[in-house]
């Protein structure tokens, strides 16, 4: 079988250099082009040394020359850019996968209430599905366009939609409280990310109508079956560089069931590779998962409260972005899902 | 005026170089004795290398020698063997300040339901006022007995005690998740804290049924002036050393009134040198307390949810132990309360 | 072609835990027995929670089921037990790659002297070929038993070895000072170890007669093509998890020549895939080697006092430990010598 | 006695902070300015929210407003910018201590090849003092201008020069490696130091003629009583926020002699405060004197390559740098030395 030629554009920041990473060593794909403005005519390892043996270069994004040579494109550009390459991508045959936030939200409404912008392109959100393979394997398959999911959200939309699918928790009260690693910052020079300010730190940010928050509200909705969900979520900086680790309290909707939680599980992630839930009792930890595409996820019933607590981790790069990006083509391409992921 | 005269009884461990620290350079104290069974006969400096310049040792404890020599003593045992010196030292005149928590927990039922033994003083116990200076200030002037508040609960009770004192959020759904520094888990030997194991990881752990729940909601409780309440407290180890940030979930009982909080916190805390509360919007981080004795407090509305999202940190080996207990100190002597901790 | 059958003996620690990892994706491998005394009877993922996938259990070793179910044998044991299970396993046909220090040094006195006890096997140790593939490739290719070298002497000897046996460096007044993350520690449970007293910690530890320096001075000594050489090495524990940089202080022999360093270099790696010599002026960075099999070396000359900078990193549970161990395997069973490290 | 009025100019860097720190609670000052061109009008706490109890603002810099107001003037200015300040303040009276490098190489040439520009007022050099106490205490009480050491220089300084002095270890080949935390980069904003290219990284930078050599160079050849002498110093950047460990690699010049070096040592600190020789074989460890003035010492001697190994820790914020400029202040203006350091 052909190689799967594909480009990275935008390729500069911490997202671009585990694609980078994944997509190298990925056996059924050849990395054709890896566009980076700012470091266009570098090599990529004079940015990012461990890929010392590649010859590639950074170019300039040329669009032309991608629809020519390329198979699918992923775009890690900030916000509000990747509708510029993605209209004339799709229209030259591309699958694209989009790792900005740009066509995750369904409502265009929600778009600009929370990046206060326009949509850049409603007609074409219309034709985007959301990358969480977990959900939506079936539509990515033959998607044109696949908006990866954010990070924040695949670490709480993964544990807590197939407790609103079976009806297990309540729609209301939903509260999640997240620690992240400073590398979800982004590959950002800024005086609140240098290391003495972040080492020895542990600070909230964010706390209400944080950006992620539409898009994990939009899939809880979706998963409960109800037209729209008003939750809590409220993110940290802490200091490791990878990883999420998100605490997510529901209410049950009756007398609670190990059981019935036991099963929802079963059902929704039995025969999944990446998605794990931990026997009960056990509860998650980061590092479990560090540059893997895996989500560990672990639950504890407090009958003190009678609220369940569940926990989950991912990196945020891999299964948070990257990764699941990757995942994300397999699927679109016919490809074993795990390919080049484990 | 004389030195107040001090021992320390179990000292080898975190709280206890903590209050060396601070004792030593107490301008109001005279640190006469510190014991450590395990370490007895070494100078202190042996253990703790900072300090170098005391010529102090640590000795195997000797209720009679204390009693004869001192005028007050932390205690920084291990729970359950408190009350074997603290009942001696008591009835020969001495002030103690526990730092363990066996006289924290008013309810015996409650203490042998979470440390799983029976109390092992309830006469005594009558007798302790829960060291917290900001609420309980009268009280600790005249004590004998003084329990000294755990780390994750002060940082607990001193941002949200004001608010249901003041009626101004429910007694119900209090949801509050925190983050620790490893030295909250004590100088212990374990796997579970060598350096490789903790760092690059969060974790939760004791997410029901933790030690300081009984404790948080006892306080919580009297602040509303309620028989009891139920919450959630999820704790998760972070990568630091120092420091707790407790992120609480409350929910108002009234229309949110901006005012009515800052009135109610200004109330509180208007006249204390311990606690800040952020203008809003606001919010905290860990290393702004970092070896001070201050809790630092913000706090942020949804009107999304209807939910006040309140953050706060302290030092958990300070303001969360010694410094606190020294703080205390200051008060039962009258002295300056601030004396030492500046 | 089959797939090689392999065990790993000793393997719940970080050594073990990296062999695992690359082992259960090595594409011509197929790991059958991996044994530890003290979890037997466990999942792997019990310990190890990554391999969640892996239906794979820790067995209590026996020697005579390796023999007959397995064509190369890892040992990561402490030292002095390797020859136990060397002995049979090689008796009965099978590679053996040892990664403990058993068979590295090749005096026994000096084994003795180092590690205080008789060397276990003199007679296997004359077998024993020392698994560096940049420098005993052709050796490795025929050896039952392959000594993997430990983690300080491969950021050593791989970056020194050329310039010593071209002649440009001086075999006297060699200094290293090394900085090695925790995990170099091992998996070791001791008060030294845990994070409050690694984090925010710089020591040195070992700075004479650390056990590595034998190692690192027999090789330097062949290299150089002369009996023995005395230098100083001086290792210190820095708060990562991984990684080891080496700084290496050179007297040149003659007048110094970029281009003959250059060429040195070139001469020894310019075909290797696991060595990269940076360009003059660009120094190394343990990030940059992270979780891969890679050395990075850089120089510079200092004219102000004549003496030549050489920095090298590794990773030390990787290069220094189990990547190199399966770069050996790859060579003894004739196969692409990166399969399953890139 | 009137307290001490002092002015920072230039303080919103970490050596400001740390320098606010220590003059808020010393008990002989008055800190009346803080400047900051960048922050004037902002309170400190806007900045340094640690100092939430202070209602000091910083201001632009007034040389006059200075001048009438203070007693002593510290200057935390980059590197060019000291004079500016340092020459109408001393004719107004004042006594100045520099953290700058400007006034401590005495040689203007050196100065002028390692920081590429003339030097801004040599008239002024010759006036200054190098403040470093354990060696120019005598000058440092008559002194207008102190000029004090950088950090890597006093943390290298102090534990070479006695034996120096003595005649017991060359002055050839001396060779010293350092591990600095990351706050000795200022508290500046480049990629180089965001957190996660900070954390996991160990890396080596300014390998030959850093700008600390040339100081180092000059005290060390003073301490030996010769012109000048030429040496190795190669820093490193690891992940901690405070300290620095430098490793010293000595030739003995006659046979070793345990009780020479201890007899010089004696000789040097017996009587310091802030220096602290470890018995021989302790070595030392950065965690031991964060936050603190004392600069600790370790060596052992290695009879295997007749080198002497000298191993020191500072605080690169407090002894490296703010600490000792309020130590050089308690001398200059014949207050107990200690004052406010311990």
């Amino acid at each position: 079988m052909a190689a799967i030629r594909a480009a990275i554009i935008g390729a500069s920041g911490y997202s671009g250099e585990e694609l980078i990473r994944l997509l190298i060593r990925h056996p059924a794909v050849d990395l054709k082009i890896i566009t980076s403005r700012k470091e266009a005519g570098k090599k990529i390892s004079a940015i990012f040394p461990r890929f010392a043996d590649s010859p590639l270069c950074f170019t300039a994004p040329d669009v032309a020359e991608i629809a020519k040579t390329c198979d699918v494109a992923f775009l890690a550009l900030p916000h509000g850019l990747a509708a510029e390459y993605a209209i004339p991508l799709i229209e030259s045959g591309l699958k694209v996968i989009d790792i900005s936030a740009d066509f995750r939200i369904r409502s265009t409404e929600k778009y600009k209430e929370y990046y206060t912008v326009d949509h850049p392109s409603p007609e074409l959100l219309k034709k985007a599905v959301y990358g969480l393979p977990e959900r939506y394997r079936e539509q990515i398959r033959k998607a044109d366009l696949i908006a990866c999911p954010g990070c924040y959200p695949t670490s709480i939309i993964l544990p807590t939609a197939p407790l609103l699918a079976a009806g297990l928790v309540s729609t209301e009260n939903i509260i999640v409280s997240s620690d992240s690693g400073v590398s979800g910052a982004g590959r950002k020079v800024d005086l609140a990310y240098i290391f003495p300010e972040c080492n020895e730190s542990v600070r909230a940010y964010g706390v209400v109508r944080h950006r992620h928050l539409p898009e994990i509200e939009q899939e809880l909705a979706a998963a409960a079956g109800v037209d729209s969900l008003a939750m809590n979520f409220i993110p940290h900086l802490v200091p490791t560089n990878r990883g999420i680790f998100s605490t997510i309290i529901l209410r049950p909707t009756a007398k609670f069931s190990a059981e019935a939680i036991a099963a929802a599980y079963e059902k929704a992630y039995g025969n999944e590779r990446f998605v794990r839930v931990l026997e009960p009792g056990k509860l998650p930890d980061t590092k479990h998962v560090t540059l893997t595409n895996s989500c560990e996820i672990g639950y504890v019933y407090d009958d003190h409260t009678g609220n369940l607590i569940v926990c989950s981790v991912i990196d945020n790069l891999t299964k948070g972005a990257s990764g699941q990006a990757v995942q994300d083509m397999n699927i679109r391409f016919g490809l074993e899902e795990t390919l080049g992921l484990l």
